[in-house]
């Protein structure tokens, strides 16, 4: 079956009104289904939907519509619901393409994405965005992009591939289903009225899209200063208390699910404890993994988690349709069953379990008894995205020897610890032993080393630290996918398996490894940019189940930590970070030295 | 006084950051109140509010931004309230200019309009609204316009004076602040795909406006085919069951209390009984009289109506500020409290009574403790817009003679049934004498004679007929105001008071009278366009007084009558009208005669 062509609504509500008053006939009824009313905040037992065209031409009793040429669908016993708009996600945390990612994501009921592309910015710039942002106009997923608002994510901290200018900003966002800014991340920059930031903000007002944010502190002042920007938005709160503020404020509470951190829990507290207004509160994923997406689901799991919080199964609907459609001012082509609107329907046998048995976008048929039923198109990449490593030269043991400053036996360093099924790390402080001038990790204290090389340029440059928390015991692991600017990181027991992990994973062209005593434990190949597979996702989730193991192998005992080594090199979210350029204190927003003298 | 200029957001969203983060003070700080928070549905004690530059810089606890220049209003013991947006409404109606309405309705809280004057346009086009727009922009008032869509209400029914076609639409729906299209009336030219009316759809949809909707009806097929054109509101609505419909469709339902229908107490049931969910349901005015802003208020009234049917007084003001904001893609500007948003700000006593005490608007005080405190500036109508009347000749007797088709001594006639309080009218029968080929009106069954008149182009075209409902025992009416096209409507119980009533308005410039035995009993001058007085709101107040006076003393006792009346030659709400051509069965959309033979 190949795709629909897909129309705007002006080009079709002429027909669209031909069938609802009965002078033409519709494509497809959905018949006698109980309806989710995201309008109404309803369930309405024995309603049928009609579609015509690819849209919604009429709701209710749709005996009039139904031809000798109409396909019906008994949907009795099931509910008939809207498909589901994720309002702020990265494809390329998925390590999949944005067609993977929707053979993926369709069948959890996952209708429409607003992508944010800034892992491929920062690595390819403009052109990167562009690329996923086409490939996903030919699939049955509507994919809308919000243009990353940061590349670099900061300014004189670190290196990409590729900086984005406020002038890239307002080309991209002349693009047909570009619909608005993405998160916008550094917030010191908007609140003290940084050019760049203040310059891409105006723009997208100016072009009447929506920006959207990105807002980690618990500083009321700042965050009220951040909101008089035009900002509208915010996916970062972790906490009920920040989350009740925001509502109050009128940023769009976007409450997060992702695999690596957990936020329903706590911040759903907001409409099960406090019981605020939940119109302007919507349910994301931004990041999941390929294992989340096979083992749990897309936004559906979101959903599900809602609802196991005490979320009325419609409320929680509503926070994935209409909610996030009327954000984005999408509202007349999607987030409900009305006249007019996208058919992007699920057929749902319960609103616990969250899971579809019938997926239709367009009108048209996509997953149904647990199979994808529709031809997808294939996109390629051209070969320069496909050949994105650019490492000066081979790595040495030398290369990840951290030298102390001083001549004592002991020294004190800065430390990232990270925090399992969470975006943020803490700055701690820990003592280490000094041998021959290089300062030693200390598996004792679960302090290991870690590296952060430049892949972009060429520049050779290298940085070094120390981390805490992964609890390795040997060997070494290695990425490219290593927000947001993607360079090389390393981290490892012993010199020798952090150069040979680098260095396998230069030669594959870009993914993530475990290595141990000079043999390859686990690899996932990630040829687009260093970020994407152009792998199917049983395969990527294979390659990964492998990579989880050989992390556990060489003992970490964390949950999905390959995506909590992917956040250490990103200097947005507090508290310490490594980036190629050093060591970032992000509470201050500058390079501190390892050592502290 | 003189008014602050108003600014964008992007102005001054770096001066609102300063205040936010405490590197300059606020110049107005309302201290201490309970906050109306329109986003959470709460009641927010003990909080205040920080304006700089006109807008809100902060919410909380604002004592870091107030330095030794800024104002501090108490508000302890008041609630604050963003100002109410009447999101449909015409100007025209209150025969005030928009400045002299603008005196009127801030006081009452209504800090925002969102008017369509296709009264004007349908007596100058393009340029009456133009020149009522441009009035409306150098208020303290906001004023947004959505363009008048059926200029004239109907084709082949009437002759209005003038006529707005698609490219008018285009041109006007780019003048800043139109933010839409007004009521497309027209919905079966819509339904059946109408050249006209779907270009203008397209146009605005095209143009990423709002598409604002009329839909009386309760044919639910043709409603659903409406709303798959783009249509996104009604305010036609009338019965609780056609309410929860509309909700249900996702349709944005205007729920309407003006000066002559009172829908409040029979629609807002789908919010007190079927306890839907209200964020896509406003309260509007749509047209209220001069009378009614002095003795009840504007939209204050409106939500004190909702409140008293039993709606909480957070999610009534959140059905004129929030939801309306939101409605027409304003929600970055208007329709809350929150940092960024223009300080459109209410200090109320309480919330059962909804009496403004202070009303604040771009952050200046423009009404305070009874008074109005601002300057507003003049506007002058150019003089052919004050010279609106363009009827042949003098009119005569003879001229409000029907003649009897047949020879018979009595017959039968189709008869214009009026509904108090209500826009709707019935269609019902009588059966009258014919004298010397003359059908003769009847004070004992209430029927009296009917005329409209053409005024606009000077064809001297009448058209004859009868009503019911009016009780009139002696004289004669006559008015301009005569929905949509304002034709010259005249209505009596003789001939020679009709001909005197319609002479008398021919020599005022236009206007409504009231005569009785060659005299004139009360008259109202309404000499922009025929419609609107460019006397102060207390003088049309009084001369609206003895006008209703002269009403009763012709034997009229219904409320508001001239509002009724005034309503009769409008052929787009059923089921039966007059217009210059002759009588109209709305049901139908076409002429009938007025004689059933």
């Amino acid at each position: 079956m190949t795709l629909n062509k897909r129309s705007k609504l002006v080009e079709v509500s002429r027909t669209l009104a031909q069938v609802a008053t009965g002078r033409a006939f519709a494509d497809v009824v959905i018949k006698n289904g109980t309806l989710v009313n995201v309008y109404s905040g309803e369930l309405l037992e024995h309603t049928d939907v009609a579609v015509a065209v690819g849209r919604i031409a009429f709701v209710g009793n749709a005996d009039h519509t139904i031809g000798d040429q109409t396909v019906v669908i008994d949907a009795a016993g099931k509910y008939i619901a809207p498909g589901f708009l994720d309002g702020h996600m990265h494809v390329e945390s998925t390590m999949l393409s944005v067609t993977e990612f929707a053979k993926a994501a369709l069948p959890k009921g996952t209708t429409g994405i607003f992508m944010d592309p800034h892992e491929i910015a920062n690595v390819f710039g403009s052109e990167g965005v562009r690329l996923m942002h086409e490939e996903g106009q030919q699939l049955p997923l509507k994919v809308f992009t919000t243009f990353p608002s940061c590349v670099p994510a900061t300014t004189d901290l670190e290196d990409a591939g590729a900086s984005l200018e406020v002038s890239d900003i307002e080309e991209g966002l002349q693009w047909d289903q570009v619909v608005g800014l993405g998160e916008v991340m550094n917030f010191p920059g908007v609140v003290y009225g940084d050019p760049k930031m203040c310059g891409e903000i105006e723009a997208t007002i100016n072009s009447g899209k929506t920006v959207t944010g990105h807002f980690p502190s618990e500083d009321d002042h700042m965050l009220q200063a951040y909101i008089a920007s035009g900002v509208t938005s915010d996916h970062e709160t972790v906490t009920r208390e920040q989350g009740l503020n925001k509502v109050r404020l009128g940023l769009h509470l976007m409450i997060r699910e992702g695999s690596a951190w957990h936020d329903v829990k706590e911040v759903i507290k907001v409409v099960t404890e406090d019981k605020v207004n939940t119109s302007n509160i919507s349910l994301v994923t931004d990041d999941v993994s390929p294992q989340t997406l096979v083992e749990k689901g897309h936004l559906n799991h979101v959903v599900r988690r809602a609802i196991e919080e005490g979320v009325d199964p419609v409320t929680a609907i509503q926070m994935v349709t209409i909610n996030v459609a009327r954000y984005f001012n999408l509202e007349k082509d999607l987030g409900s069953l009305t006249p007019g609107k996208c058919a992007d329907i699920l057929l749902l046998d319960d609103l616990q379990k969250v899971e579809p048995t019938t997926v239709i976008t367009d009108g048209q048929v996509i997953f149904d008894e647990g199979k994808l039923v529709a031809q997808f198109p294939t996109f390629v990449y051209p070969a320069h995205i496909r050949s994105s490593m650019n490492v000066k030269r081979e790595l040495t043991v030398e290369d990840f020897q951290l030298a102390s400053r001083g001549k004592e036996e002991k020294t004190s360093v800065n430390v990232i610890q990270v925090i399992e099924n969470s975006a943020r790390t803490a700055k701690m402080t820990a003592t280490l032993s000094v041998e021959q001038g290089i300062i030693q990790p200390d598996t004792e204290q679960d302090i290991v080393r870690l590296a952060c090389i430049e892949r972009h340029r060429g520049t050779g440059e290298i940085s070094l630290g120390f981390t805490h928390g992964f609890q390795l015991k040997s060997g070494a692991v290695a990425s490219t996918v290593a927000h947001d600017s993607h360079n090389l990181i390393v981290m490892g027991i012993n010199e020798q398996d952090m150069a040979f992990a680098a260095n396998e994973l230069i030669k594959l062209g870009g993914g993530t490894i475990v290595v141990e005593n000079g043999s390859v434990l686990a690899q996932v190949p990630l040829t687009i940019a260093g970020l994407m597979s152009d792998k199917s996702l049983l395969e990527v989730v294979e390659e990964v189940a492998q990579l989880e193991g050989a992390w556990k192998q060489i003992g970490c005992p964390l949950n999905a930590p390959f995506m909590t080594f992917s956040l250490i090199a990103l200097p947005v979210i507090p508290e310490i970070r490594i980036s190629n350029r050093g060591i970032v204190d992000v509470t201050q927003f500058k390079l501190i030295d390892v050592e502290i003298v």
